[in-house]
């Protein structure tokens, strides 16, 4: 219970019965609602953000020069946008090497292969290595497969991503990038290449993190393209013995840590300034494209959002902070920096939402939150309606990517779902780039994230309860 | 005139009264013509043609181990597929070495740019260069620079080509790359940059063949994707001043000469076989991707289209000739080869359509015929029109692409135009690979081509009148 309450207990009393007619805005604030979502929705600026991080800053994997410039250019953003407090706080993290990359059939019949390598992934040998294939069509074949059996072979795990408007077709498919690498490393595999995991046709193959499990000796992984994994298939269909070439020199130093720092900044509460709405994205990105759509969009919407509440004469009752983590990519290093450094406590955070999936309109808003401050958010969820964003049934949402371990942390959550059936096809490539922001859902995305954000920061009920 | 006319003159004579009731088929050759198409239209042949090529073969740049690969599997496939004679015909070109490029943005802002060499181009200097931009927004701007006003700089033209069903977007655009180095030069350009001459938005960059003016200055041209031109442009924006490194180690070594050939197979004529119905396609592709589309299509389409023809129990009476055109890419060597050796007599050739443009299905048959058998072709296209094919209006047309040199040698044209809408998305690209192909429309192309061959040789029209 957020101590206000105690002052100004209506809301939550209203709440309680869940049958009041009391709204939670009053028709002033109704109004400035409203004019928000207008101005929103008239408004480039997250566009501009957009162009402008990746123009002038260019990709943002961890530790690179694009990861430190992006930091200055956010946080010189935020300043001239008008937040009243911005600063950085310190995060550490692994400082990975990509490397060069050489991939190909060597037979029956060479063929060149579009390859990247996933991220975090050990190298191979200089000179590379040239083993046959060992062909699974899944990641479950994979872990069926007999100890050892894989020696002196590369596993390749062919399963193609399905297109969904939720992006649920990532989830049956990735553990073949996350986790492939220590299973097959398990069965003696020398290396690991999988289909990539994107929706799309070209050949350009999608990168993302892989996570070695302590103990067993590392392999290198890399995904191949989809029209690369297909002629593999065809290759696979006309011999059992396909010689593969991998070549890898890719590298994590321990020694080397990368210094980078999750950017924030804030829009004082005018009443409960202590009490924090926080919205967020995530600001480093692969090292591929420019990262406009990951996390891009993200990264533009929140500073727009909280730009138009700034830009009112009387700011919302509480704080508005918008958090730009660090180090997403590699494992959400910046939110649990973030939340470490709070030592786990962060109660003062009133409600959050993050930007981190996604290309299309939001269609629906998922709320995870107490269950006597839903009524609240069903009466928000009343603005978005002619927006065409519904309300999930359930009150189980957690907020997207870095956002979800601070509502595994206890923060109430909402989740807004946009249409995502392109996001995989751009997703971890070189193709994520400025051109494939749909400028007309990203004003329609901002006027959401900015009314919600004044919505939760005004009208102060307690999410938690 | 052909000779077999003087014999069975009736046709002609129908065909100049011009309102004859007479079919040019009877009803058992009716019949036939419906029965190939419907088999055309039941089989996978020409699509099962393309994945054998693009797996077996790869990509098919002239000189290259693929090239000559390509030519044995084509001789192969048409003697597997009931080709009369089959043979091959020597093809001198040039052989280009594409070499390694190198792009970037260096300053105000570095990027790494998405860029390849345009076919013929030259390289630069070793270690490369760096120079400021010189923007133009169309090639005509280009043309309309002062002579010596790009002294030191790096040309750029950024006209972006539109997406039209028949590809007329493409025209307009295409010239920037053909011509583009040799105008640069002669205002004293040290290299020419274009934006990508496609429709799509990957980081994919098209290639293409450059033409060098005579006693010009060579200077090195290459593409750069179209996410990386809009990247280029919004630095452009922000600065005058934006330099730009270019790599290139492209050459081509006048002493040495690529023997390729030009593959021809026949279905040798029941009652006229020195009269010659010919379709083709080029067998040759650009060096990026696999040549699926390009024009792995049109192979598929023509090999197929014989061979159900072959199947017949009584061949049609003129032959049918498949040519597998050497050398399109780089200028049309293998046709122009193809006629000299002919001494440009190619009367015998009745009529001749080419595949060489599109991915989806033909929506209209343009002819390029002698005034007394359009008729003819007009009762041919009423078996079009229930597949959704129209007829042109006007009489004008030329072959597609190698054919268009027999065209303008005197060879009557036909020519399908099929949905180009999408075929610049991957023209010329690594993305032209087998998951480009539409099997459904490969179909309805194939026995539109396997008809028109049918239809043509069986009725023994003379095409020139």
């Amino acid at each position: 219970m957020f101590n206000h309450l105690l002052k100004i207990g209506m809301f939550s009393i209203a709440l309680v019965s869940g049958s009041s007619n009391a709204d939670v805005l009053n028709i002033k604030e109704q109004k400035q609602l409203v004019a928000l979502k207008e101005k929103a929705l008239a408004s480039d600026l997250s566009y501009d953000l957009i162009e402008s991080l990746t123009t002038e800053v260019g990709h943002r994997l961890v530790g690179s020069e694009g990861d430190k410039k992006s930091i200055s250019w956010a946080v010189n953003k935020m300043k001239t946008l008008g937040f009243d407090k911005v600063w950085t706080e310190e995060v550490i993290a692994t400082y990975w090497q990509r490397g060069e990359i050489e991939a190909k059939v060597v037979s029956p019949y060479p063929h060149n292969v579009v390859a990247i390598a996933l991220g975090g992934s050990v190298g191979t040998h200089a000179k590379g290595i040239t083993k046959n294939i060992a062909h699974f069509k899944t990641f479950q074949d994979l872990e069926a497969a007999p100890d050892h059996s894989l020696k002196g072979r590369i596993a390749f795990v062919s399963y193609r991503m399905e297109r969904h408007i939720d992006g649920n077709g990532y989830r049956p498919a990735v553990s073949a990038r996350v986790y492939g690498a220590s299973v097959a490393a398990q069965k003696g595999a020398s290396a690991i290449i999988i289909r990539s995991i994107g929706t799309d046709n070209n050949r350009i193959a999608h990168t993302g993190s892989v996570k070695y499990k302590k103990g067993l000796h590392k392999i290198p992984a890399a995904s191949i393209s989809n029209p690369d994994a297909d002629m593999l298939l065809n290759q696979l269909k006309r011999s059992d013995n396909v010689a593969f070439f991998l070549k890898l020199t890719s590298y994590s130093d321990p020694k080397v840590v990368a210094k980078t720092a999750n950017v924030i900044g804030e829009i004082t509460g005018s009443e409960f300034p202590d009490e924090l709405v926080t919205i967020g994205a995530h600001l480093d990105s692969w090292d591929v494209g420019t990262g406009a759509v990951d996390d891009g969009i993200g990264v533009g919407i929140m500073m727009a959002s909280a730009h138009h509440i700034a830009q009112l004469s009387i700011k919302p009752k509480r704080t508005i902070r918008v958090i730009l983590f660090a180090a997403e990519e590699i494992g959400l290093v910046g939110v649990k920096s973030y939340v470490n450094k709070r030592n786990g406590d962060i109660k003062n955070h009133a409600i959050g939402a993050e930007w981190d999936f996604g290309v299309g309109p939001i269609y629906e808003m998922r709320t995870g939150v107490g269950k006597k401050s839903l009524p609240a958010l069903k009466e928000f969820a009343q603005y978005l309606k002619p927006m065409g964003v519904g309300l999930s049934k359930t009150n189980t949402a957690k907020a997207h990517s870095d956002m979800s371990v601070m509502s595994d942390a206890g923060m109430p959550s909402v989740n807004f779902a946009p249409d995502g059936s392109l996001y995989f096809d751009y997703h971890h490539t070189d193709n994520d780039t400025l051109d494939k922001v749909d400028a007309k859902a990203l004003k329609h995305n901002t006027a959401i994230y900015t009314m919600f954000a004044y919505f939760t920061a005004q009208s102060g009920i307690d999410f938690s309860q």
